[in-house]
């Protein structure tokens, strides 16, 4: 198990989805950082289920409980530990599960790993983990706010439907004008008619999230191996349901030739160093060069359907299952907070270690 | 800086591209491992520049020394240290650069993080550093080989020239039996015209690699933070060139609903669960599930050409550069075993970390 | 801040003296480990303040609480989370320290390092912080139950008076038959007095707590930096007020010539390697040999003192300091069950690690 | 295996005794530092065997060969790779101890511990490794003169003999002016006598090494678990033979009561926070005040003897061994510089992990 994450800002969750709650430790914040509580409780309810008829009608109220590392308002340089309590408990819905492995979950492995597995809702490897993530990051957001630095994220395809425009064309304000979070108006009501498309099928429907980093100064990233895209495509495959990582020109600059792919610098009117294309997405040689970095994550479709599905049992017997209860049919919306939440923790480690560079 | 890499199984590499040489530091193989030198210089000969007229012409021995961790050809615990001399130094070719960003290239980054930088070839940031990732590799591999675990890459995409085929399709024996280290000998041929197309341009052009994994025992990877695409991602993404990383069904996979996505589990002949599909890639919750782990890795063009460029100064200042010297048009069929390096020193870790997860 | 402890089996404690509580996140405890709450709470009560009248009349009743990691009462191989409330909070307490540095207590060090503090009661530079790490050590020596390790300690020295025996010769069945943790009775009856003795004079006294652990496997300790000694030593070392650590010969072994210090190997009627003499304590070249690990561990006086004693304030002015409340005369007693946690923790990580050495 | 040291400036070591040579790469070293071979050189010219008829008569040359991560005389920020060839190998001088296990040496527990062992001359279990931690402590060194940090060693008592002074009352500028490296040169002639009365019974002889840090800056070391002596006494304690660590008043100050050991903080003529008495050691809370860091180290007798002892074989056989070549019959002297280094080590790290404590 490794339920740490990130170096000098460094995070570790625990929790299961039915047991007492989800945590997290932040142990390296740096002392004097004002935190507002209701800035994690505003990240947690972005996350939380319920929040309209497209995702899960299961209402979980996720409120935070901060119980150590603030004092007087400030952080005071020792470990910050959160705790969101696991409300709505109904474990006798997963009686059905306790010795069957559903298709594409993490049942069949985890049995194979532990020898046993809390099979409760997913246990540990239910996405509920993820709001300790979105927790954390909210502390990393505020830390990372005294550098400028600003990270945001957005659906930018919910199956086939993708936004048809770059981000910088887009008015990256608009993202909470609609349930699906999609700055596109026009796109956001197809992603919203094909998830209820697949709601009345009872089918599901991945998508993509794009991120993007603004003000990010130049300097962070440790080659060789930490560069800032290697750490950042780790966090966000560490993500449940995620596929894919690409950031700046991506797949799609693998057609481009060098001559047109690469980033012209360039001296602007301010004197400050600019190149007049970012392919590179903000990073050069794993670096990054204070451009805008910008990505994008792949979601598979969820793997709870409510059909029946043929699987097996532990005991290798052929067996019917059919999903129950309360499933996001997209989790593509209430996944935004949890790419900005892990951009937020990378990009406040990396800041700190940053100033180990230099004499 | 972060120049260590893994857990258990743990390499620290080191070197510049025109210091004394490039080496690796391996910490955690087990005792009891027959290491060949033979292998770990047929994966460097395979990296080398030089193999071909497609790449580079600059003749570099890279002939590996290993200083320690051997007794009477095995492991013994200790740490394994291998060593290349860096044979064909030119630093008089790299004056242009001393002062001078080039596009695209890791040279303004390290002196804004550094306040200086070794500039000749790159220095620490030169795709040369993947020489000791590559000797790292193979001793992972040779560790593997008691477990079975068999890994294999090739180039699937140069530019717009794609394999028409999945790789359960293709006949890997054939990898090698050509200079593009592509199974399909049509698209092959395709491809090394477009690279002899982008070298008569002056110009270069980027890819995609595919790598599978087979044999591996199911239980590898550690939620939540280190699942095995996570860390695999992490890896490949700290390639020089990387811009992106999908596994399974990847970016393609988003477009499909859950009901075909959905990988169903079943007991085949000899009594082993199988899956019908493999959407999944070999990975489910993190952890691997005993079928083949597959990924593409996109490759950028690369940044240094033979024709003149606009950039700028480390005063700030436009300036013409032009690339000087021996460089790859393409480095798509050399990337091939620093694929597999990546992906074996991944595996070799996870499969040591595995060992605590039981009683 | 590093609240991080062990490698494989790795703890993460958080919480300070008058916040909400103190709490522990196990990460790596393999799965499959019966653990008993009840167990974990004894070890606490071990801790507690108010146990007797040589301590503290502080009641703290510290009841554990277990978060996550658990199922049907065994490990599952997630992580565990405990959380002890802080019950008896008087933050009134300790105004007077709010802007004045107590001799030989970490308000100043804090307030440099940090530029601010939770002051009330020592926040997180307060002992109670390691009834986070007795709570985890409960849970490493469950897991440590099923490979027969034993592991207990003792206080061998209060102020001048010492048990004169080795602990081979001593009943170690009697540490707790007294409040002083002795289990030589009649040193225990004086070590008594002397507590009493420093409790009438207002004044504090320091000691010596010896550790063992017996039937460690022979192979534990990862050379050559994460040798068993020097791993145990930073464990104990971590500990509030402790001063020194030495294991085996110890500083006294510096005065035997070689040829009485080595211990020379035999071969015992059962077949099994032994040494005649254990001057090394059980360590050889930084690893378990199978004899037993022994240790003392050098605790200061407590330096809150229930007299005046001249300081400074964050103004660098002249105050005078009186102790107030409920402070213990003498920690050794209270600390023996912290001794043995640490040490519990360092083996279990040690026994994991150890399983990566051979093929 | 644990080759690696350090979180920040972090140094992992390599190679055996009769192998090719021993190596260290350290990471993480800042850029800008002026590192000066020569420093480097005289500080292993310190540990190197031969320097007087006080020591083993083996001459080795022990010449460092930088590899990487300077340019132009300053560190760039990449690893700095350091190798020291074995000049002066004779591996068959080792066939005696191919099969047997010499007493109180590490043969018996690596042959547990893996399965094998490289045999000649103690393999990586050898002192011949800390050459390495020498070589890279005086990189560290050269980062530390850069905030005034200065670290000095002696050698403060041989067996029985001790120097009857404190550090503060020697004059430490005479340490290298007798081969003994003792300050006070009565105690050093003594010393003297005592190793040469050790040699002429075949036999050996410990003791103590005192360590002083002074200009050390306030604010170092990161509680809980990283505390400034915890990490210190770890880095001392993986030396070879060490078997004891005390700072400030150590295993001494457990006798002192509180109102005498408390160290008074009083403002003195420049302003500054000083304490009156430093029974600290530097450190309050584990974290540095301003004070001298001071410590002692226990060294036990080489367990190598030219004299018959009796032992085992790896079959279980008892034999009789008389150590072969050229020995120490006391380590002391040259281990002055190696907890020099361990110590410039840590500091280093403390120093760089420092600067991510407050925004």
């Amino acid at each position: 198990m490794s339920n740490t994450f990130g170096s000098l800002f460094r995070i570790t969750t625990f929790g299961e989805s039915h047991g007492a709650g989800i945590g997290v430790v932040i142990d390296g914040c740096p002392a004097g950082v004002a935190v507002d509580a209701a800035r994690i409780q505003a990240a947690l309810d972005r996350r939380r289920p319920g929040q309209s008829d497209l995702t899960t009608p299961r209402k979980e109220a996720d409120t935070v409980h901060i119980q150590s590392g603030l004092f007087e308002g400030l952080t005071t340089g020792t470990p910050i530990s959160l705790f969101i309590p696991n409300a709505d408990q109904r474990s006798d819905d997963y009686s059905h599960i306790a010795h069957a492995y559903r298709a594409s979950h993490a049942d069949y492995t985890y049995d194979v790993k532990y020898g046993r597995r809390d099979y409760r809702g997913g246990g540990r490897s239910s996405a509920r983990e993820t709001a300790a993530r979105v927790a954390a990051g909210a502390v990393a957001m505020q830390l990372l706010a005294h550098f400028g630095v600003e990270i945001v994220a957005y659906v930018s395809a919910v199956g086939e439907v993708e936004v048809p425009l770059d981000y910088q064309e887009l008015d990256l304000s608009l993202i909470d004008s609609n349930p699906v979070r999609c700055p596109h108006p026009e796109t956001a009501a197809r992603m919203e008619a094909r998830i209820r498309e697949a709601q009345a099928a009872r089918d599901t429907v991945g998508g993509v999230i794009t991120g993007v980093a603004r003000r990010v100064p130049a300097g962070l990233g440790e080659p060789v191996f930490d560069k800032l895209p290697a750490v950042l495509g780790h966090a966000l495959l560490s993500i449940n349901a995620v596929k894919g990582f690409e950031f700046g020109s991506g797949f799609a600059g693998t057609k481009l030739p060098g001559s047109v792919h690469n980033d012209e610098f360039y001296t602007d009117e301010t004197g400050a160093v600019r190149t007049r294309t970012n392919h590179s997405g903000g990073s050069q040689g794993g670096i990054s060069n204070g451009q805008d970095i910008y990505f994008r994550v792949a979601f598979k479709p969820v793997a709870t359907l409510l059909q029946p599905q043929q699987t097996i049992n532990d005991q290798g017997e052929a067996v019917t299952l059919v999903g129950r209860g309360r499933h996001d049919a997209c989790v593509l919306p209430r996944a935004v907070p949890i790419v900005e939440a892990m951009t937020q923790l990378v990009l406040a480690d990396l800041l700190l270690r940053a100033r180990a560079n230099k004499l």
